[in-house]
């Protein structure tokens, strides 16, 4: 098992101590809007306990993770009207990953629309308010 | 929910009409090799039960592929002596979804080194059956 940093980028919005665009949380799990969306609504999804890659997390937590993930991809879905879903989930720097907290990236996409590359920019905060409502609405309807 | 295709890919795998390079299988999935991979080792975990996108499956259903899809990745990691690993799952066309039957990527990686792109060609078949049988082995150690 790799070792864990707790000053994550993901470990302190746990913590309250850098803000997010939030779109679902339970016991188990936190939703947020990513900041560098590579298509409008990309969302990320993040287990609550400390676990650097989806080999590291106890496989009950996994469980409720991808349940969370699952619940949440539907709201995008709808409330982006999504074709489609990318899902992808990084471990280790060699496997695509910049934040050593396991999440699972929820990217919408659309017939003939290409996704943005990583790294493209920051999104307006506006934007992001805007589809966390949107996602926040679908998840209550 | 969108409409299953019971003839799809997948589907006839999993009833023993078509062949596949098997490393794992349980009550709830099968795991086998990519045969198209886009690195050396990439596996396919799959449900037994017939659900088109990750929307569409039951939640019991969904963690129970989750864990398997925990457990190949560390084999295929150990296996491949990889650096890192990708896992993508992809929903409706405009997501990248070819074949019509929910399934995780598992794709290892290494430190600078590209993924092929999706399509690059058929791998020879001993070179799937070697990289099964290693995924097995480390599945069993």
């Amino acid at each position: 098992m790799t070792t864990y940093d707790p000053n994550n980028i993901f470990a302190r919005i746990l913590r309250g101590e850098l803000p997010c665009h939030r779109v679902f949380e339970n016991e188990h799990c936190l939703a947020f809007m990513d900041i560098m969306p590579r298509s409008p609504g990309h969302t990320l999804v993040i287990p609550r306990i400390p676990a650097r890659t989806i080999i590291d997390i106890e496989p009950a937590a996994l469980s409720a993770l991808a349940v969370t993930v699952q619940t949440v991809a539907r709201a995008v879905k709808t409330a982006m009207v999504a074709d489609g879903l990318t899902i992808q989930q990084f471990n280790e720097s060699a496997g695509g990953q910049v934040v050593f907290h396991l999440h699972f990236h929820i990217i919408p996409r659309w017939e003939s629309k290409m996704m943005a590359p990583h790294g493209a920019g920051m999104a307006p905060a506006e934007q992001l308010m805007l589809h966390a409502e949107q996602i926040k609405a679908a998840l209550a309807g």
